[in-house]
């Protein structure tokens, strides 16, 4: 059974469940209609189900390659660029002024994550560029938009983001390239870059790096840091290309997965740049990009859990193994309680994990087409749930589809190591989820808990609207948000972020569950009596009830996770 | 920092919680006095550190090769396991008669865990060599004993276990393979057995394999399956080697991690063989193997574990990344709240495993040293609870030493993405997890729930005992174990098995979270004011309230499992 992208779950997210219609009511919106919605699905999902996905196996049977300097890519990753460019899909949320489609991010979301569950690889180069296309848009001069934004919405050239030095990871304030001011309006950059995805490809005629560097004098940390947009070839006025650039891809990571994709280290020796934003505001430019990366790689987690119950499913509904047990079932393993119970958790946390997304996403164009606080802080402080629970999700759906798949799990031929393998870096880049559940209880608690309590306030008002139809359901949604509550109460309450921060990732998790409870809960009232309903239930009485747990780690302070020292934990 | 073997952490775990004083206590294990266990920890500490561990990267690079129908194991191996040999350690606990030492397998125990720890690829070939070993000591006929086990045990000849085919995995009675009987005490094997770990290598002078097969006219399933036992090279009476036998690896598999193990297809064409136990009892035979062979299994994963947390705070005490947050603090990365919150957790779960695993080792010597049946329903009550919690552990903690590692977790060259791809296959081979579950549900149930209660006593007891020391890490696991007591009630009355496996896994991991923080608290009672101590609270405090959502998940029943139609599974 082939990959077949989930169209019909985005349409009833977006008609049932995360509130399209708002978006689409809109002024920025208004052209999203819903035939449009319903025509953009389904034509992406044929892309990614005919020519995407074909090229997941290859790309790991045959890494891409440095050769002479220059990346080789994995065979059909040229043509499946090529056809994912013509297709529009790199500007579906890109200003139509330089060719994009100008539709909400909720659509550009629901089109990764079927890409993602397609072939990772290769989505990941798309997905570079469109974080390139969203920070020239918001940063770049005139000059440079109407020179690059047509290239890059087209896929005649390609973007990458350059943030990460061998000492500056996490900490990307440390960074030491430099960029010296040519008195030109152009600048000189020289440094080394490290894990640059997509740093070079050899199906886009110009490959345009996004670089972080520090002018001379600017100060220590982020605040001097400054962004320039520094391509592999000169473009002349016209858009033609010039001279070649002095950088190079000094070599390729040898990587647990995502073998298609060419995570390269970049060698910058007065490399000609162009200054992005003003001088030291690199920080707040690239954090623009990194937000909605941020959603895309969660994503893209949610794109492989996908994947792997696709394939998990499909496994176990062709596996004969043992008597045929139930009456009236298929005599294969998914008649067997506990596969049935990996591939409902599937199933479900899928779902959550999706709905969450598309929530988050839909914030994200609110905030856009609006300009409203409410829906800016909403999006804030989703994101980071998307993220890492996304991408949780995805590593741990991955690890259960080799679990269905039993001792065929860990032979390589069958495809479910290769998910295993692949998501594992998403949990990491674009910001650990480690960094992400930080985010949450620091940052996007500095409104005092104004933006969670909101959100909790609308579980609990839909939970007592659903009690009629659900009363188990929607008691043990609204319960599970008290708790919720209380807990963030007494995390708000602590002004020792320490004290905060080892409790971050238990507590992000918590409210990924209460939220997926909620919308679980939601679905469940828009398809009474019908499947929906029914998985809702499974997670719901599942595995909604681990909150608890999680919130009583996420309460217990930081003071027992130093009681070891150094010495102690080695011993 | 290189791999060191936990020595200490076992000399602790036999001294002060297990009760290894009661094994040394009874005359079958009089000589395993403390200086001995001190001695022979200590020694096994050094061969896994300096000869196994060295081994494990190039394992991973130089797989396994099938070279004109002969296994090239990879560099360094046929050293390796020369030295394994030497050292005695294949017959820790092979009768002294053949050559064996005659310890308590929770020594045996100590010593795989090791052993995984450094290399788990290569440990695979000793531990296959010891299953076999215990089967025949248990089955064979006095001649096969003569001719076999010396040479098994000194490791010039090696051993395999033969069970599954494609159409018989976990459903071993579904097996096809022949024998016939020749007439003249020996039987021909013809048939293909697959997933055959270390079905060959250049480094034994013999490779003795012990196959399922069924005789003309034996019943369907596993009454009819008898055992056999199939060399390479038939031997003369004298031990010295005759013709080749008609046995071959067919093909090596591809797989996710273990690439130094060889994992075979292996092809018998009328193959010569001799019976192992009674006609038709082959699977009884298997069986007496498969109990310690999970055991064992469960210990790959806790060294797994070992490996991954020493590895992974390696990184963290040298990792430089943002300012030095701490006023006393290293300056590095082990510093932050979230980065310690994962060490913690891998140092803990480890420990708990560990425990539960020693604990299951001590209850199986008592089994074998008095023969007293609460022994005996002990250790098998045991056994699936180390098997799946042990591996659990494993793969989730080699995934946290992945995180701990940020972006370098996912570069081969660092050698956490090698532990996250070798220990995956633990949680499926030697009886999947979910079989483990289902196996303590059901037939370690079957005594209406006698030994898990009084386990369960023994705990609350303990817990009552330590009120006085720790009142609130004793109150908590003395509640955990009246929920889980409820559980185990409510599991009990279901007559209906599905709805016991359905709540199989997780009851499982419940179970296993309350043993874990007995057994933390046995070691802050025996360290008041120490480590340990300070590790159990983390555990108690943080870990185990998991337990309340795991159980109602686990009290669910197997109704909403199968709610969903399969067309609606696939929709």
């Amino acid at each position: 059974m082939p990959y077949r992208a989930p169209v019909e779950d985005y349409n009833f997210l977006f008609n049932h469940i995360v509130g399209l219609e708002d978006v689409r009511a809109t002024e920025k919106f208004a052209e999203a209609t819903d035939d449009v919605i319903r025509a953009i699905l389904e034509e992406a999902g044929k892309l990614c189900n005919d020519i995407v996905a074909p090229l997941q196996r290859p790309g790991d049977l045959h890494p891409a390659k440095l050769e002479n300097g220059v990346v080789r890519t994995s065979p059909g990753f040229a043509e499946g660029f090529k056809a994912i460019a013509e297709g529009g899909w790199l500007g579906i949320s890109a200003d139509p002024e330089y060719g994009g489609m100008g539709l909400p991010l909720a659509m550009a979301s629901a089109v990764n994550e079927m890409m993602s569950g397609a072939c990772l690889s290769l989505q990941l180069a798309p997905l570079m560029s469109q974080g390139q296309i969203e920070a020239l848009e918001h940063h770049a001069s005139d000059a440079i938009k109407e020179l690059y934004l047509p290239k890059l919405i087209s896929g005649e050239w390609t973007g990458t983001m350059n943030l990460t030095e061998p000492q500056a990871g996490s900490d990307v304030g440390a960074l030491s390239t430099k960029a010296e001011d040519n008195g030109d309006g152009t600048f000189s950059i020289s440094g080394q870059k490290i894990y640059i995805t997509w740093g070079d490809n050899d199906f886009g005629d110009n490959v345009c790096h996004l670089v972080l560097a520090r002018l001379p004098g600017a100060p220590a940390g982020t605040k001097g840091i400054s962004l320039f947009l520094v391509p592999k070839f000169l473009p002349n006025e016209d858009g033609s290309l010039g001279a070649r650039n002095t950088l190079q891809v000094v070599s390729l990571e040898h990587k647990l997965g995502l073998h298609g994709s060419p995570t390269c280290v970049m060698q910058y020796d007065k490399a000609v740049g162009w200054l992005v934003g003003p001088e030291q505001g690199g920080m707040a430019a690239m954090f623009t990009m990194m937000n909605n990366a941020r959603l895309g790689v969660g994503e893209q987690g949610i794109g492989i859990a996908e994947a792997a119950y696709q394939h998990a499913l499909s496994y176990a509904l062709d596996r004969k193994q043992g008597k045929n047990i139930r009456p009236n079932g298929s005599g294969t393993i998914v008649d067997h309680a506990d596969v049935r119970r990996m591939l409902m958790t599937m199933k479900a946390e899928t779902y959550a994990a999706r709905a969450i997304a598309a929530s988050c996403a839909v914030a994200i164009d609110m905030s856009n087409a609006t300009g409203e606080a409410e829906w800016k802080s909403r999006a804030a402080f989703l994101t980071p749930i998307t993220k890492a629970f996304g991408t949780d999700v995805g590593i741990d759906m991955a690890q259960m589809g080799v679990q269905v798949h039993g001792g065929m799990g860990v032979i390589e031929e069958t495809g479910a190591a290769q998910f295993y393998r692949d998501v594992r870096v998403t949990s990491i880049y674009e910001g650990t989820n480690g960094i992400q559940a930080m985010d949450l209880v620091a940052r996007k608690m500095m409104d005092g808990g104004e933006a969670a309590n909101r959100l909790m306030d609308e579980i609990e008002t839909h939970a007592e609207a659903a009690r009629d139809a659900f009363p188990n359901m929607a008691d043990a949604v609204w319960q599970a948000t008290e708790t919720l509550r209380e807990a963030t109460e007494w995390l708000v309450a602590q002004d020792d972020m320490d004290t905060r921060f080892a409790g971050a990732v238990p507590y992000l998790r918590a409210f990924a569950r209460v939220l997926g409870g909620h919308l679980h809960l939601k679905a469940a009232l828009a398809d009474k009596g019908g499947p929906r309903e029914k998985l809702a239930r499974f997670y719901i009485l599942r595995l909604l009830p681990e909150h608890a747990g999680l919130l009583v780690h996420a309460q217990s302070g930081a003071a027992d996770l130093f009681a070891l020292t150094t010495d102690e934990l080695i011993a």
